[in-house]
């Protein structure tokens, strides 16, 4: 059965690049690092990702909040920008309030008025997950938050993408999975979902010998191809 | 025992980064792309990275060279840059002759002469390692060249760090594990390595909760580490 022919029952989304944008907080950070607040938050995600994924490969699992605060660290060093704990922590409570993307609430409700069960799988701890559902106006929509925290490791670990199948009692490939980061899709391809890809930036195709089902630039996007797939 | 009591038998390196300048290609890739050669070598190298990370946390090996291939693709895409074959062919063939620290060669032969026991263990595949040992003038400076090739899989992974004790027949502690990768230094030092972060940038320390056992900026402050931990 091929991509196109197989039935989706449920829709997961990643979150953070995916429905919460995390360079959202450029306006706080440029703020409080005037002139520095993009690089900042490029620094910021880039090192996150990093530490995620060799906390992930070395069993070295601890909430993402903190890691993700443990970026925020370095990336300050990096650009040698003082960071006083009154700034670390008001960039820290910003990431809790990421924006949503314009696209991100009506494809949900459409998605949610079709029938289709809806989660979210991230490395979030659930806390964060908690929060940005709530600050973005999501609250209800989701049948699952599934975090790495219930399994103590990061994306790209098998065991945290197992966590949708599970919920959701389907095989993988009835899940439409659906990520704007492209390693992310791509993993959720090698862990047998249905992938999507959101590509927001026009960014290139991560060179993994591995293409996603669907690339679409915006959740519209998914929410055709989800109606395309559903029985 | 404390670190600086336990003593040292081996001196394992990291290849990239560490004895192999990867940023050696900048000249030609300038050459080839003019004016980008520089931007051109972090995103290769960034990439080159990231694709090692997810390969090793999804089981998803092959083999060095490739992924470097895939990497150098990607790196051309992202800057819209056009790759011809040639040019490529050009790239990856420079990567395998790339210059060597001018600190490396007197601190191996220094670390050689004082009865200490020499290896590589590296990403690299086997093919990799021997083409850059050779163009560096290093052949038969090495006790071991220890590949990922062996094993199937990249660094943090631990099993690629098991190859060292197992090579050299001795405790982990007892092994001064050498990596101007910052994030290396520390996956060598929660394998139980006793750990040396070359920081040839002047780079801030990772964030991960460890602290290497030892921080210098060349190699010549490896070998004065080496001798006082000789016995």
């Amino acid at each position: 059965m091929s991509a196109s022919d197989t039935p989706i029952r449920a829709v997961v989304f990643d979150a953070y690049g995916t429905l919460f944008d995390v360079h959202s907080l450029v306006g706080v950070a440029d703020e409080l690092c005037p002139g520095r607040g993009d690089t900042l938050s490029q620094v910021w995600r880039q090192k996150q990702l990093q530490y995620s994924w060799l906390r992930a490969m070395s069993g070295r699992y601890k909430p993402f909040h903190e890691v993700t605060r443990d970026a925020l660290r370095f990336a300050a060093a990096q650009l040698a920008l003082p960071l006083a704990p009154s700034i670390e922590d008001r960039l820290m409570e910003q990431y809790a309030h990421l924006a949503t993307f314009s696209d991100c609430l009506p494809a949900l409700r459409e998605l949610d008025a079709a029938g289709l069960g809806l989660a979210i799988l991230s490395n979030g701890n659930r806390d964060m997950l908690e929060a940005s559902v709530r600050s973005a106006g999501m609250t209800g929509l989701f049948d699952h938050l599934l975090s790495s925290e219930s399994v103590g490791t990061f994306k790209t670990i098998e065991r945290i993408y197992a966590l949708a199948p599970a919920a959701f009692g389907c095989a993988a490939r009835e899940i439409l999975f659906v990520s704007s980061n492209g390693w992310d899709a791509i993993a959720a391809h090698w862990n047998g979902f249905t992938s999507f890809w959101v590509n927001r930036t026009g960014a290139p195709l991560e060179q993994l010998d591995t293409v996603p089902d669907h690339v679409g630039t915006t959740l519209s996007d998914v929410v055709a191809a989800a109606r395309a797939a559903r029985r």
